[in-house]
């Protein structure tokens, strides 16, 4: 019997890929935490003025508010640097410990009530992301801004790029003026399709600002600049769709949506950009699978006992809808006199700076 | 970089453990499926004659009672072959499986309603168990009941038999009188930690009679007959107390503990005498761990919404509970006119031959 025959699953927890992870844990405490602040800042604000759910801006002028937006941009940073050290397959998933960083915040310091399915949906994103961490593939040596963009070209991301692109357009030129306002999933859809690229982009653009920090200079590439077009263009797309969807749709619907399809596509570019599974075994690809099921899970579990808590039906009101969200699947936006007590924490970095 | 560095996760799959797998699939399945008949039999006896439920017998001349009787038998009979072939830390969690095989046939042949809570949860049983599978120690090579005595006999493990005995005495003499019909915890720990010894003296007995059958008579040897001794004096200790529990206690309550408590002081046990870990990386012992939290997830949604379903109260009137089951946690069971529609699915193994 071979003692510790395997033994390698460590071996893949790379000195880059420690740091890419404590970059992603950091960004997840940051942005967690800024939700909070932000929130104090917005009640604070409520107090003497008029509230931000009814078009009032006195949130401007409260210290609170702003510390919450630098937390936040802190937060974001962390999650750009953490793209430049590990895998987007490592980094993307993570986004989900924000959830818990803000559901525990908000239960201690807020005073919110945490229903027990909601712990046990932390629980579920704590160990789908152990699972996820513990056999995620080592980051790939990259060595230039060309590397990158040799695996940006060839065929199979050619071709899911133009797939993208196509599938974009016709969903903004046809499918978005009929069905924008009644289906969520038209424009949660261009933002997540998008967002799979501005994730490559940005780990692409993360790689060389790192080369370029070590003294390599990546700047001079016009590669790089490239990139740096496609993240403007694809984060502003997805800002402009993401805020009509947050108008249109509750965010407790769009959130884990978004978090779900976003998060998916991600982890397919990066998988046929980065071949990020050549390099493993099949039981770990199972493995990272499983806790990605895991995370989706939990943020399920603590999405729908937030819908319980606030607007609770008992179980045969919705007996008919087999869809995972029982009030407001499709269900427009209705005006909201509390709005920022209502609203669910936003799920996916890239939307935080549209939900206020 | 090393490609392929790893692969040594499935190189764990011995072929000995992919038996053992397969053995303790098919018992779930069977196990599963057996409730179902029975449930179908003693709805059928209770259309002409007295319900079980009010002490009726008349399911003993139902053909259909005990062609579920008959599956449950063979069931248990490969779950017994799959220890002597996996280790404890492999079959025993899978026992979860034969809960959503009775879920999902409740759902299709008996026209039961599933929560989509509960599809979650067989979804996490499903993701849980293929993490164990997939992460699992290889089972020791045993060449004869001499080395299972050997294992058994060490210190660790003669310790942790002490403890276990020295436990059960003062629970069965002391608490059992006393809290016995008020907390739920005394007989479910009565049979949680005689059962972790049972499980390890069918083991024992187990690969005894696989080698018997091998042509290597283990029959001849005391020991083999000593652990056929602790198999029985456990079994009928935790029968008697699972009894009582399942008298006392709604099912609903009695089930899932009773399968955390026992799963885990199974695990514990196999662990010290078998040294499952010694041979493990501390990342896939990890990942174990892992799964079987998210198994244990998995059978309390299952449970949890069955709760919901039947007697489902808003979450506002149980705030003041903080533990897993709302209603009945140290409630008493009621005298119930219905009671096979309302019993849970038994979810121990060991706990099926109570459960009519």
């Amino acid at each position: 019997m071979t003692e510790m025959s395997s033994g390698s699953s460590f071996a893949y927890m790379s000195a880059d890929n420690i740091k890419g992870l404590m970059l992603a844990l950091s960004s997840s405490i940051f942005i967690g935490t800024s939700f909070i602040i932000k929130k104090k800042g917005l009640k604070r604000a409520a107090m003497n003025n008029v509230r931000a759910g009814l078009g009032g801006y006195s949130y401007l002028w409260e210290p609170l508010w702003w510390a919450g937006m630098i937390t936040m941009i802190v937060g974001e940073a962390a999650n750009f640097a953490a793209y430049a050290f590990a895998p987007a397959i490592l980094v993307t998933p993570l986004g989900a410990l924000s959830v818990i960083v803000s559901a525990v915040l908000a239960h201690v310091i807020l005073k919110e009530k945490l229903h027990s399915l909601g712990v046990l949906g932390c629980l579920l994103c704590i160990v789908g992301s152990t699972s996820i961490v513990l056999h995620a593939p080592a980051e790939r040596q990259i060595q230039s801004i060309d590397d990158i963009w040799i695996l940006a070209t060839q065929p199979a991301f050619l071709l899911y790029s133009f797939f993208v692109v196509v599938v974009v357009l016709v969903l903004i030129y046809h499918f978005a003026t009929i069905y924008g306002n009644t289906h969520v999933m038209v424009y949660i859809s261009i933002c997540s399709l998008m967002g799979s690229l501005s994730v490559m982009s940005v780990k692409a653009l993360g790689i060389a600002l790192k080369l370029t920090l070590q003294g390599i200079n990546q700047l001079v590439y016009p590669q790089t600049w490239f990139f740096a077009l496609v993240v403007v263009t694809c984060i502003v797309t997805q800002m402009n769709y993401l805020n009509k969807a947050l108008d249109t749709f509750n965010t407790a619907v769009v959130s884990p949506i978004y978090y779900v399809m976003f998060t998916t596509l991600t982890i397919i570019a990066s998988v046929i950009m980065f071949k990020d599974w050549s390099r493993q075994h099949p039981s770990q690809i199972i493995t990272e699978l499983c806790g990605f099921i895991t995370i989706l899970s939990g943020t399920f579990l603590l999405h729908y006992t937030k819908e319980m808590g606030q607007n609770y039906k008992p179980p045969g009101s919705y007996s008919g809808l087999n869809t995972s969200f029982p009030n407001s699947q499709l269900v427009a936006k209705q005006p909201d006199s509390d709005s920022f007590t209502k609203e669910a924490v936003p799920m996916c970095k890239f939307e935080l700076f549209c939900a206020s």
